[in-house]
């Protein structure tokens, strides 16, 4: 009871801190960056914080911890398969629209792609969110994928989404100072080394990002939080090499 | 036997990726930085990515996984702690002499400290892992320490210090694309944009640096990796709420 408490506590902030980010960087590129549009102008830009933010943090972060909800254990594990599946795939699209949108702005600016070493993390990050989502797929949702195939990967599955995570956390900080050191250099009127209120603010959401993120992996480390695994998944663990129960989170 | 070999082969690429680390990042600062000093000058600044990128992340990282090895699993545990903490100690006094440098540069050059992104997460990075150091300490070394004081430190000790090198691995990769951006772009024969040797090279070794990171939480994710628990552990264990076994690096 005390331990669900907790739970849900912590699960209320990671929640509120996901709601915190995507409205702080919708405010950010909004009243600072001007609107939104799609026609390869500076206003397109602005749905690549927005939704690289949105996708490749927040809802990947909420689908990772999906597996933790309580209520959800005496229910069908399929369907949560399917759901955590379903936010994964709405935050690898949301991503991928976020590179389209970064990309577009380059090639109307005509301003090189993928030179800065936040664009070289930030491609590996969904590629290889492309490629775990895909795996996923193939290992844990296809009804006729081998038991060895679905032992070897799970594992895998649990380090490459905790890296991910990492690596989607350093994409969008390192993102955020980029853009901040554009813009406010930019123009000399006020210097990021001045701390006009956009710095401020977009400080602000880059320490929320970090927050959010860091309770994310404080849900996936708690053992007891965990999804607790029937008969027959600890039997099919038995005939696995790595018992990765204790730090899952598929 | 065959776990072994997988450990030490993993541990032999995480070693080879921080001597890589701190290799890329000495010749970085001292091929295209000019050299070291310690004057207030920029070449002052050179001493902080060597510092930061030695002690935040390749010790940090190293000190971390040093209850993995398993010629240590038969010698005295109190001895592992001490060279556990000796290395972060290690660890964090690079870090500090790392910001006394750059503190030091600004205020030669008349430069603000503290406005950007990178230096908000970089600053809370070293005080998160200043406190931790201390609470281990007193948990963990200290032969008086209440049983209650260190079973409840234990889990927060384990989640922050994996957030600590998420954290340091975020100010690492957002401080060397600040550098670069305010070094290449500062004069415009050859801008980051048209990725210049330079460009090129510290691009490569913030993805070494990335690289070493998520080794290092692979090593830390593996279960049968963990340094075996004795009895008296197991038994101090079960007066606890939480059993952090699988998910430990203390």
């Amino acid at each position: 009871m005390r331990s669900s408490v907790l739970f849900y506590s912590t699960y209320t902030l990671c929640v509120c801190l996901g709601l915190l980010c995507v409205l702080f960087v919708s405010c950010w590129t909004s009243h600072w960056g001007g609107a939104f549009a799609w026609d390869y102008s500076a206003l397109q830009f602005n749905w690549h914080p927005v939704l690289m933010v949105s996708g490749l943090v927040v809802v990947y972060g909420n689908a990772a911890v999906v597996y933790r909800l309580p209520f959800t254990w005496k229910q069908n594990k399929f369907t949560w398969k399917l759901v955590h599946a379903g936010l994964m795939l709405l935050g690898l699209l949301l991503s991928a629209v976020g590179l389209c949108a970064v990309f577009d702005y380059h090639t109307g600016a005509n301003i090189p792609n993928l030179y800065s070493l936040h664009s070289w993390v930030g491609i590996c990050t969904v590629a290889v969110f492309a490629l775990q989502w895909i795996l996923g797929l193939a290992g844990f949702l296809f009804p006729c994928s081998p038991l060895w195939f679905r032992s070897s990967l799970k594992p895998v599955h649990v380090w490459l989404g905790k890296s991910i995570l990492i690596l989607s956390l350093i994409s969008c900080i390192s993102g955020i100072n980029e853009k901040l050191l554009f813009t406010l250099n930019g123009s000399s009127e006020e210097p990021y080394s001045s701390l006009p209120v956009e710095a401020k603010f977009a400080n602000s959401l880059g320490i929320l990002l970090v927050a959010f993120g860091l309770v994310v992996f404080g849900i996936l480390s708690k053992n007891k939080w965990q999804r607790p695994e029937t008969d027959r998944e600890r039997v099919q663990l038995l005939h696995t090499e790595d018992n990765t129960r204790n730090d899952g989170c598929t």
